[in-house]
């Protein structure tokens, strides 16, 4: 419940205006629930303020999280014909991504991750999108497909007002360190320690 | 990034499928950012699959979280007039609830947040909602104004398939012990610490 004082105000030479504007990078990692849901709350409220919204899901199977994926398309579609909020672009790795022609049994997954990130950073470049959630993305880092490096190079020198969530366990430290927004997810309770199994509404 | 299978199997006599649609009471507290955020990306996906959603926000500020909540006014529109996703309702305590005429610089804000927690638990007993945000509900418990034990008592004996998350820092240990799902939410790093101010789309 921040209200929107900061504690100390740097001696940075920009304006109040200058840091209110400055894009956020944030990275929800930790091993708790909540890591992706409070990027697409978020991507809620940008959406709200027209913000041009654009979710890639860095996941295999799409079983999971169709319930937002679903409720953003709705969402997209209120701006597209009644001019409600921002639009909205939801793209997944799944068997591959929607602007290529690749399927995913043909490549392997590093392949299509690397292919998710060379576009991502080819929209960052041309100030594409206002809004990037970039979902379970800290695996293909993690796993040595994408270069940590090179994201956070790509991030850090990012025009525009571009902001950019990414989510997923065991972020990086590089990718910490560059973040402006880094909250862990903690496992307190969990109901499927005790047996219960994913429902509907809840889980997708 | 659960796959939706349980751990253990518990020996409760239980069918998969009761398990399965055990109503969930969550939790999302801690001092990092996304508790309220990561409950509003879960009645997203519980509005997908057409729940009846309700949120009872325990703030005293309308400032915050307007664009959750306008974004949720036009998941409703899309609920009553096409048919898509369920019903929203959103009630802020603010200076007094909607359904009272009591306006808040009448009462005390002890009053009002006990208005609210009557109100929610009236609906509890008549089975009026699917999906509840109690957001920031945690304050009142904490200072004394709503009794922990009734509301556990209430939230515990509840009927039918109603899901609740509770948000908000310092969640009491008697209400962690009752929930299925508690997730804390650690702050690493937010950029007010940099001096940086909350901004459009992201803070609001």
């Amino acid at each position: 419940m921040p209200q929107g004082q900061p504690l100390t105000v740097p001696n940075d030479g920009l304006t109040t205006k200058a840091r209110r504007n400055a894009p956020l990078l944030a990275v929800h990692t930790g091993p708790g629930k909540g890591k992706s849901t409070a990027a697409f709350g978020m991507a809620l409220r940008a959406w709200n303020q027209g913000f041009d919204i654009a979710v890639f899901q860095f996941v295999k199977s799409a079983k999971w999280k169709v319930g937002e994926e679903s409720a953003f398309r709705e969402l997209g579609k209120l701006h597209d014909e009644h001019g409600v909020g921002g639009p909205v672009q939801w793209h997944k790795m799944g068997s591959g991504w929607s602007w290529t022609r690749k399927q995913g049994s043909e490549v392997d997954h590093a392949e299509t991750a690397r292919d998710g990130w060379a576009e991502i950073s080819r929209r960052i470049a041309e100030e594409r999108h206002d809004f990037y959630v970039l979902d379970e993305f800290t695996y293909p880092l993690k796993w040595g497909w994408i270069s940590v490096h090179e994201v956070v190079e790509v991030l850090g020198n990012r025009g525009g007002n571009q902001h950019v969530v990414i989510t997923g366990r065991d972020a990086p430290q590089e990718l910490i360190e560059a973040a402006d927004l880094v909250t862990e997810m903690t496992k307190v309770k969990h109901p499927m320690d005790a047996g219960r199994k994913g429902q509907r509404g809840i889980e997708w």
